[in-house]
């Protein structure tokens, strides 16, 4: 089936306990489509860059299937760009830098081959851009999943709210999830974000795993115990590409189906923090994937014997 | 088979978000033996109270199997208590009081029927008492868990580490793991941990769930997500509790009933929050446990279809 992410592509200096790196290639799409890779070849990518661009990183993710169609190069601009220091515990990270660039006034036009997807990722961005990916398509897609963050609490809270009556399921972490539904219980919060239009919610815990909310079901994912986390970045845009694209893989809306798609996004977002920036996303194969998966089987699996 | 408990049987007073007591009924020995009774009913307690502590609370822990004989009481004394208030988060909280009383000079005297237990769990208490109990003991036990706080890695690390090398599975939290081994990373964390002796190491997470670590496996069991939490307080030795009490009914070390155990610990300390003080831990019934276990299967059961 086919997958449209829309978010962005983008570069990113990042500094952790384990090192430096600058104008490292990074964005939301970036990591959405390249995970995502691993379960469908059919990945329509939507996004706008400046001509500081490497094309080598363009040509890999062609040549994993990301058509970039509706990638808009904006000659003589620059991309999107972030800087971002991590704490020792790594859950915590402080903003340097945030440089919108060619982002500031970014419309997200979608090609005509693009405006029919089987599923549709919409990776953080603002709400309005959002919703104008949504008001583009012809077909309404079997599953809209959507990224978002505290900053469009902040400022653009009744556009959040209008798309969130749009989407299917909405993915964000423990703390967005709080400040979106005003509650600290993450049972509480669910109740309250699903009344405002998302029939599945996930929230993403880090380090901590991640829930799966739809209607009276919860479904718990563990993160992998790791013993070194290089470069926390992206994982959370990993776990949605793993998510979608093993979504888009297996076309399979149940619960059941769900609960494996989120424990594929874990596995992922569990190889993206093992090395800086998208490094580890470029090299991995399916052997790799499985025995991943199989780690966490292990990790979790008990027979209770009732 | 037969479970001997040692730590303290003491007042609290609690403030959470949810309401407030005062001299209500804790100890880590309390805890422990009223979690594990609902697993075994060959409990032997080591403790000492003052002659202010309710005879009531000793019928209730009597008539649950729990046997009274090692427990001192102090005449003219008073017992052990504690003050403290959680934040709003209820992961956090701040001790307001702390009365050694009867506790300041405990020696822990075994009666001779004490000295042959088949499972060993030793409460948070000095590390030079917990070494004293298993001192007096006339042979091995199959299992010998301990508790401990940063308290004692601060001002007697040398006892402790004595103790830990004198038992089978230390259970700890995650803060006091990082504390005890000078590392950030978990999984780092018990490499260095089993190297100072034990065998297993549980590190409890609170409301982000508990890890086992034994040789190369790692078991992670959730917590359950709760949209109230009244009261945390004594979550941690209710885990204990049931997790030796299952494991003295089960008589099973293998791994994969460890793994059982730690869920039904788990289940336990998920009551235990529920209500104040030991309040929940006094009204279950089988039936109770096991629908709570059938929760915890459903909440990370997932069929992977590798």
């Amino acid at each position: 089936m086919s997958l449209l992410t829309v978010g962005t592509v983008a570069f990113d200096d990042i500094e952790t306990p384990f090192g430096k790196v600058e104008m490292a290639i990074g964005g939301a799409a970036t990591y959405i489509s390249l995970a995502a890779s691993y379960f469908t070849q059919n990945i329509n990518l939507v996004s706008v860059i400046g001509d500081d661009f490497p094309q080598e990183t363009l040509d890999q993710m062609s040549s994993k299937g990301v058509n970039l169609d509706g990638l808009q190069v904006r000659e003589g601009e620059k991309s999107f760009f972030w800087a971002g220091k991590y704490h020792d515990n790594l859950n915590d990270r402080d903003t340097l830098d945030t440089q919108l660039n060619v982002l500031a006034d970014f419309d997200p036009v979608l090609p005509a081959s693009y405006k029919n997807p089987d599923y549709l990722m919409l990776g953080n961005l603002t709400p309005d851009v959002q919703i104008r990916v949504i008001e583009q398509l012809e077909n309404r897609p079997k599953l809209i999943a959507l990224d978002t963050m505290n900053f469009w609490m902040d400022i653009a809270l009744d556009s959040l709210k209008k798309v969130l009556t749009m989407i299917d399921a909405l993915i964000i972490n423990d703390e967005e999830a709080r400040q979106l539904s005003g509650e600290h219980s993450l049972v509480k919060a669910a109740a309250k974000i699903v009344e405002m239009g998302p029939k599945f919610l996930v929230i993403k815990k880090g380090e901590h795993g991640a829930l799966l909310f739809h209607g009276e079901q919860i479904f718990f994912a563990p993160a992998l115990p790791l013993a070194e986390v290089y470069d926390p970045t992206g994982a959370g845009d990993t776990f949605a590409g793993g998510f979608m694209g093993y979504m888009a893989q297996t076309d399979d809306l149940s619960f059941e189906n769900m609960k494996r798609a989120i424990i594929y996004g874990s596995a992922m977002a569990s190889f993206c923090v093992e090395k800086f920036s998208i490094q580890r996303l470029l090299e991995l194969n399916d052997v790799d994937i499985t025995n991943r998966i199989k780690r966490f089987v292990n990790l979790v699996n008990f027979d209770a014997k009732l």
